[in-house]
């Protein structure tokens, strides 16, 4: 498991498009921006609790997401699978058989 | 564009799991199965048209995932890179640039 912020951070690139303007924001401007919850409470004119419950929630939703289409756990088996093409083909006479190997393993985890 | 039935199945496969379990069901029943509206409603016995509705809205449902997540469509360029790589690995001798180049086209699809 990542690290959280970290992990929050990838979750937020892959489905930020399925949240609210306002989740948008508020995740945005915690985790990509660094800014406190009481810094997003006075620039938003509301209280700290309501961010933070906010932000709970998306961060809870987030998870459901990932938890349905998996796409942070695919995308990181595929960067694998990748990083191994790219050491295969540093070899001065990569294997035919295990680049295609490889290959199909990425088309597998589709 | 695919043809809308090959579409539908597609973007299912990628989406059922934000589905609710009737709407599965209907879709699943509709277009894996290919059963008709008349039999789904028989099977489930509410009306025909109440059917429709609910596969009319799925189907709705399913576009507008893909108009915010795209995976069909990284996934058919991810296919569309990953067939590339395996006709050159089918040359006599492969170049390794060209080949690293469409790995790089793979990453930057992430």
């Amino acid at each position: 498991m990542l690290e959280k912020t970290t992990r929050m951070n990838y979750l937020y690139d892959f489905y930020n498009t399925l949240l609210t303007p306002k989740q948008q924001s508020y995740m945005s401007l915690y985790y990509l921006d660094d800014f406190s919850l009481g810094e997003i409470a006075e620039e938003y004119e509301v209280s700290r609790q309501a961010v933070y419950d906010n932000i709970k929630r998306t961060e809870a939703m987030l998870e459901e997401y990932e938890g349905k289409l998996s796409l942070l756990q695919k995308f990181q088996e595929r960067s694998g699978l990748i990083k191994q093409l790219k050491t295969m083909l540093q070899e001065e006479t990569p294997s035919k058989q295990a680049m295609l190997d490889v290959i199909a393993e990425l088309e597998n985890l589709e």
